[in-house]
């Protein structure tokens, strides 16, 4: 550990301002002091916790999303990923998300980790899975879920990746994971 | 091109709802048209775009950063990042935030990408680069910047991301992304 961890480096919370309370997301304004003694504000998203599964097949091919994201005015291509419904345990809710999104369920999940974000502001963090074994699904389709489903041969991610066509951060973390687990180098 | 790709998908914005106008943030909650037709809410997190520096040595180590994120109430190791201040070149944030945060200049800096952290609700997007070929700096380290810089053989990766000690999704990302490169495979 380097000397400066040792430091006092938390800042504390003085007063706590609620802006918004909504479906997905809570806005704080917060006053806090740093360790310097200075008052300085923070704004909070309070954000639900999300689950992201890196779904592949035995034919060495990851399924990848596509869907129209508001937020940004764009299509994007991501694993299929959504929010931990509350009191829902992540792996269950990975489960639910495989069976809505992709029409599969997964013989084996493993837990990659557990990463926020964007820690400077938003309290969201999401489980990233790793789903093998992936079989079709007897229940039905989510009909409400406006996404189709792209399956993309491993071989074709460094590509991806260099032409820009991965614009999500948590895809774009379990693709190069995946390179890795792999062996295979991204194009520079 | 899945056949289901070419369906519209789009939501269309009905009416927008300014909620707050902070400092690194704005919130809307806008009413939309979705697909099929329904009206519905959207809570949108508008965020400055920001820059992120995977910094690696000739010595095969990465420079990252030890913090206090108050969002999340944790001591994080990141790799060096920032925002983008206004009209400012993501490359020139790159070697603004690097002379700040690790008191170095890289003689290349290669653009990898760039991602949204979280596109269903946010628009902040943040370029993330490889920089090579570091320097001490001549200028003086930024006294206002409360962290501190951890040294980190690329081999201790693994480890680390396995341990649970990487828990941010850029950081996790560009480990992974170097991983891929440098042909190390992850702990599983």
């Amino acid at each position: 550990m380097p000397q400066s961890m040792s430091k006092n480096i938390e800042e504390t919370c003085v007063k706590e301002n609620r802006i918004f309370d909504g479906k997905i997301l809570n806005l704080r304004c917060d006053e806090v002091r740093t360790p310097s003694g200075r008052i300085a504000s923070r704004e909070v998203v309070e954000h639900k916790p999300a689950v992201g599964m890196l779904a592949v097949t035995d034919k060495k091919t990851v399924l990848l999303v596509h869907q129209y994201r508001y937020a940004v005015g764009e299509e994007t291509l991501e694993v299929c990923a959504g929010l931990i419904e509350k009191g829902e345990d992540p792996a269950a809710a990975a489960e639910r998300e495989m069976q809505e999104e992709l029409n599969v369920k997964a013989r084996t999940l493993y837990r990659i980790g557990e990463f926020y974000a964007s820690p400077g502001f938003c309290t969201e963090i999401f489980t990233l899975f790793l789903a093998e074994g992936l079989e079709k699904s007897s229940l039905p389709q989510d009909e409400d879920e406006n996404v189709s489903v792209l399956e993309v041969p491993f071989k074709d991610i460094p590509v991806m990746i260099k032409e820009g066509r991965i614009r999500d951060s948590k895809t774009f973390a379990a693709l190069s994971w995946l390179m890795a687990k792999e062996g295979i180098a991204p194009e520079i």
